[in-house]
């Protein structure tokens, strides 16, 4: 008698299920956000373009946030066998329109900055507790 | 001779100081990208009825995020000195707009949730490393 083992066990299904604050917070990560802004602006980049546009960006912390995105299905990894082989990275259709939401949030914090920068340095003039 | 001491110290601007980042984390973790929305759905809320239209949430981790997203300008918090005192809670103007950018970005994230978990299997059932 035989079994056939699957090749995806159903917990590994279970263990991978999302939820929409898990994806919220891989796309607003500090870097999350960044590289789906940038990769909006290119058709697609090398990593060392990617790592060179990002600024300050470790490699270990590049190449984890890309894989996450990867794994959501927001960004597309496509490997050259060339010599030397030449890996590039694009977004998805799905990454493209998240893309679009992920921007507008951030271009209206960098807009508003100054006025949020104020109303906190009101509070540390003005502490909640009373003197 | 006298010196007049600050209530203010300028390091306490300078600790205050935020990156576009900070005010993203803030505003898209778990409970702020819900208390925006929420409230953006009521002209205000008392704290235990945000709390219940949260569900899940601990009073101190509601107490935190509100007081975060108030330092950042986003939410007013009203005081009445009734008996017992009434406190609400309601987006400010600048709170109302980035509520309109949030909710758009979840509400995109809920629409694409399926697609987005697909995506993920296919990667348990395809790892990267070739067996």
């Amino acid at each position: 008698m035989t079994f056939s083992i699957p090749s995806t066990h159903p917990t590994d299904i279970l263990d991978n299920m999302l939820s929409p604050s898990d994806i919220l917070k891989h796309v607003c990560s500090r870097w999350g956000a960044r590289i789906l802004i940038t990769l909006n602006q290119h058709s697609s980049l090398r990593f060392s373009e990617l790592r060179s546009e990002l600024k300050n960006v470790s490699e270990k912390m590049l190449a984890q946030t890309l894989q996450t995105l990867a794994h959501d299905g927001f960004i597309l990894r496509d490997a050259y066998a060339t010599m030397p082989p030449i890996v590039e990275y694009r977004l998805t259709l799905l990454g493209e329109e998240l893309a679009g939401h992920v921007g507008q949030l951030v271009q209206w914090i960098d807009l508003n900055l100054e006025q949020i920068q104020q109303a906190r340095n009101q509070e540390v003039a003005t502490p909640d507790i009373p003197q």
